[in-house]
Formats: C-alpha cells, structure tokens, sequence
C-alpha cells in the first residue's frame, strides 16, 4: 500500500478496543492521533455488535480477567466473521500460568491475524523457554527471528516481536525494523500504543504483514522526531503526540529503517 | 450567575462520577483544575453513600456494564432525592443496542437533569433517525435546535448536543455556543471532559441551563487559548489545563460567543 | 541506604499494584519514570502469583470494589509470606461506611507494612474523629505527629500522613517531610504516586519508614524543581516526569527538607 497513513485519514476506520485499564487511554489517544477512530467496549452485552460496525479489533491482555477474555472471544468470533483483522498484544504472557492459559485460550478459540508481544512474551506463545518479569521481556536464548518465522507459520498470523529492534514475520517474509528511540522505553504504554496503530494500519492494508511493519516504522519515526526537544519521558510524551499528529507518508519515506531478511 | 467560576473555586463543590475507563482521569484532572473535587465511586455497596455527600453526579456510559449501570441507578436515585444535578453522556448510543437499552434505562428509572450527547447520540435519544460510529457522531437529517427543544421539553431535562457548535436547551430557552477550536476534537475526552465540567458549574448554578452554556463556553475559551501555542494534540492537551487552571469569570468575559435562539 | 535512587535503577525491582482505575496509568508511569518496573494484576487467577514474582506490593482503594479487595487479600498474603513490603493507600477512607469497612478488613486480615494516607484518612483509620470529603483531606483535631506515632507503635506499620508537611513514623521514630509544591495538589494523582514511589523505595530498602521518608523527599524535590518552569496543571505534570527521570541521589542531597521529631 503506498500511503497507508493517507488512507487511513481519509477512511477514518473505527478500531474496537478490548484493553487493559493502565493504558485504555493512551490507545485511544494514539489512534486517534493516527487519524483512525477508536472505540472500546467489553460489556459482554454489546461487545460483538460493536466489532461488527468495525474495521479492526485490537486485543491487549495486560489487566486481564476472565470476564474480559470471555467477551475478547465474543469479539473476535465476530471479527473473524466480518474478515477483519484481529491484533492480540500478549501483555505478560510468562508472568503467570493465568496469562498463559488466557492467551492459548484465545489462540485456540478464534483466529488471531497479528500476534504482538515482546520477545519473551512470543517465545513463550511459541513455545520456547521464556519467562516475562511482569510485563517486561526478559532475554530469550531461541533466534528471535527464527522463533517468529517459525511461530507464524504454524499459526498462520503475522507474528510482530517488539523490543530495540521490531521483527516481523508472516513466515514467507521476515522485516527487521530499526526505527525508534529508547525514549519510546521510558514511558508506559508504546507496546500497548503499538498494537493500536497495527490495528489502525490493518484496518486499511489487506497485507497484515506490510500493515504491522509500516505501523511499528511510522511509529518509531515519531518517537525518533519527538526525541529530539525532549528532556525526559514527561515532554517526550507530549512530543510524540505532536509528532505523530503531523506525520504524513512524504515525511516518513526518508526516515524508514526497515530490513527483509 | 455572576461569576460562576470564582464560585466553584470558594465552594470546592464535589462531584461524584460514575464514568469509563478511557478518559477517567481526565474527568478527574479537568475537575480538579476548574476548582471543583473530583471523586470516583462506582461499587454497588457504596456508590449512593458518595452522592449523598457530593454537590452533582455525572454519569458517563463510554464502556458501560450493565453492573456499572446498577450502581449509576442507585446513586442517580440518592441524587434525585438530595435534589443535586444529575448529568448524563451518553456516549455511544446509537452505536449499538445495548447502550440504546441502557440510556433508556436510566431516563426510565431516575431524573436526569441534563442529557449531553453528540449531535447523532442526542438525536438518536430524541427518537430521530440516528446511528452513531462507535462513539463518533454522524451526520443527522433533523435540525439539531429543534431536535434539543422538543426533547427538552418532553423530557424535562436540560439538553447539550456537542459539535462545531454545541446547542443547550431547556425547552424554553436554547442556546448556541461557538467557543472552542478544533484542536479540541484530535485529543480523545474533551467530550467527556465537557460533562464534567457541566456537572461542576451546575453544582453551584441551579440554573442547569445557565450552567451548561457557561460551562461549553468557558471550556470552549480554553480551548481557543490553548491552541495558541499548541503544534498539535500533545502540546494542546498541556496547554489546555494550564489556561484552564488560568482561566478566570474576568478574562473570559469578552470572550464569549453564545447566541439565544 | 546510601543511595536509594541508584540501587532502585540498578535492581529495577517489580512493584506490583492492585489500584484505581483513575491514575492507574500514572501509578504505572512514576514508577518507571523512577527507575522500577510497574506491574498492575488483579484477576483472582494470577494476582497471587504476580506477587510472588515482585518486590513490592502497592494497594490503592481509590476505586475498590469487594472483587478488588478479595484481590488485594490473596496478593498481600502472598507478600507477607515473601516478605516483601505491602503499601495500602487508604484513598477516601472516612468518606463512605463501605471504605471505611473495607480497609478494616484489609488490615485485620493481613499485614500491611506501610499505611499511607491524607490526615483525615490516617486519623480515620487511627480512630479519630474524622471525614473525608470524597478523596480530600479535611481538617482533623488531634495532633497529626501524635497519632502517626501512636497508630504505628498499634498497628506495627509505618504510617506516612501526606499533606502540607508529609509525616512517617514507625512508632520509635517520626519524620517531617518538607519538600514539595502547591502545584502538587492542582493534579489528580499526586497522592497515589506518592504510595507507588514509596513502594518502589521500599523494594530495596529493608527499612520501610527510610524509604518511605526518601520516597517522598525525592518525590517532593521532583515537584520543586518542576515547579520553576511551569504555568499550571498541565506544564507541570510534564515536568515532574522529566525532573524525576533526571533526579539523582546527589541532586538531591542538599534539597532535602527532613526534619526528626
């Protein structure tokens, strides 16, 4: 697609949220500033009629209860029945037997297009030997571009592994992407904001895989620009807003760091 | 009311909400810097007891539950016999059936004081013909001042439909507000923000009408303030709570556009 | 301990909250902007597990429910038995029947390390006449130092009382904290990340009414020197997060304003 950023402000797709309580709002936020228009709703009640008039659906597990995972699957169900994509952002996965057992849950329940984790999160959903220090990664001894090549295979998504660098994978075609700050790293919330801007970028590109890795460089080109006058994670934040808001495709061409392994 | 401003800051008047998940903390923060307290209670055991020592109750349906809906009763029910404002946002009706059951609901059990809506979200209230994307309004066929009137007048309540110009009616008077700037629509919650607001200028003002057109147009103002310096959303939503925090029943004065139609 | 901001950098200890859900993202973000990893887990199913794998526990009845306190029960009895330090915000304690009840039987049924609320909360829970204006402190009659020193030595806690001048004592020795600015009480939130930064001082310090005193002399030194380039509410929360960011044990050594008792 060749101005992801441009269609997704001119079609203003609605991205339906089932998120956690830390940062609900920085994900809207961050949607919106992507030009895209977020809702969220989890009451059990209305959840799948709000997927249905959607465009994409963006899972995030980070304050997880089982009332929310069951309403995530009424969500997805219906997703998976309109066709359109579903993002699951694995928070934690490897902190706990719960998170594990939710989020195999959901991967055996419904199809999930897009996958998202930090490297031990997706090493863990993969199988491997990883554990997660709350919802941080913690290093993993498995190629991380192998566990998500393989890992998309045999799930049939998009796996996206985040960390300094992004790997994306839909195990035909493997993207490195380079862009970022490690200011990104010092406020909560840019993982969570990442699955809704791959969530607003699929809502528009039929190609998950070019979708997720366009939305991860777009975002870290902000981060790297928003970098630039701030002095620690308190105007870094307010910048990266500023930043994404006046992003356009013509700016980010130069900027991409983006490697096909 | 003179100096409605000036008031809420002598008074500290408390304001109970029962709100979402996505903009809670802006509810509270824009409470807290018009001068009023802001106080969060949403548990079935004590939600009545909250009002009870609190000056207004906002009700906001942004991710409802039908448990959140229970408690919104109850503490609706101890604000009608304490004879407080109740306000309600009724975020996202029109988008699905279960916030359309819910909103009628609430008018069906309890006295709201002042309904607030987008335009599609109050016309769909009313019984025109509305749908609502996510919590995005849409475009409308009726004429949303007479759409605020009719439904003033057959619900008893004060009606504010939010938009480029926001339109406040009891039925007998309707107003126009054209304060604000669009800069205020690219950051998620200041429709949020704006019941809050409402719920604490209606604290000291029995006028509700009175209250909610000086409420939009003192918030409106700060918006206009704010985008001054402002290179986009995170820049603006700074700026916005410092003029609000700044922002005085003087200073305002001359700036005011409200028409009486 | 020497170096308290150091050791937190260099351990990155996991804070574990159980909070409300108005700052719950700010709760998240002081912690990581103090150098410590935030965790926030309430599911029944994994909370006590998320424990186990923490250094701290922060619990915050801002927003409870009798589902939250359940939660927070299983989670601090899975600190007590780690030994790891249990933090309870006692937000609105003396403003509802129900709160009151409910950091009763928090405090019955396990041990909380450290105790910490505004004067009216403290003086509640101490068994003083006290109200508390939703979450606001009102003025209390006893004399503040005494009964931080007397609820101490009963209940074999730390008590930390924040207001004007914050005091923490363990019932042997008192502390005055002093440092701080005004602009701290124009935002909503300060006081909960207070509790989450006290928290993360006291993951590397054994001695919890140290920590408690440093935690809020660094957190106070922070609001000083944000306060010299701000404008109001929202320049201010900006700055804060970068002055934490860049706080250091030796910036901080001349500024501290603690006095023993």
């Amino acid at each position: 697609m060749k101005n992801p950023l441009k269609t997704i402000r001119e079609t203003k797709p609605l991205v339906h949220h089932i998120t956690n309580w830390v940062t609900i709002y920085d994900c809207a936020n961050i949607t919106r500033a992507f030009g895209a228009l977020p809702v969220m709703a989890h009451a059990p009640e209305e959840c799948a009629d709000m997927t249905k008039i959607s465009s994409a659906l963006v899972l995030n597990i980070g304050t997880l209860t089982s009332e929310i995972i069951d309403s995530m699957l009424l969500s997805a169900a219906a997703a998976n029945e309109k066709e359109i994509p579903v993002v699951l952002d694995a928070v934690g996965v490897g902190a706990t037997k719960f998170r594990d057992e939710m989020a195999a849950k959901i991967l055996g329940s419904v199809h999930v297009d897009i996958i998202k984790g930090n490297y031990s999160e997706i090493a863990k959903l993969a199988g491997e030997n990883a554990e997660t220090k709350g919802v941080e990664a913690t290093s993993i001894s498995a190629d991380p571009e192998k566990v998500a090549k393989e890992f998309a295979k045999s799930s049939s998504s998009v796996i996206v592994m985040t960390g300094k660098e992004d790997i994306i994978s839909d195990g035909k075609r493997t993207f490195v992407v380079k862009n970022g700050h490690e200011l990104m790293g010092s406020i909560v919330g840019t993982g969570c904001m990442a699955a809704s801007i791959i969530g607003s970028f699929a809502a528009v590109n039929p190609d998950y895989c070019d979708a997720a890795r366009d939305a991860l460089s777009y975002f870290g080109i902000a981060g790297e620009l928003a970098a630039k006058n701030s002095k620690g994670p308190g105007s870094f934040k307010v910048n990266l807003y500023d930043e994404v808001f006046n992003l356009s495709d013509e700016k980010v061409k130069d900027m991409m760091k983006v490697e096909e392994k």
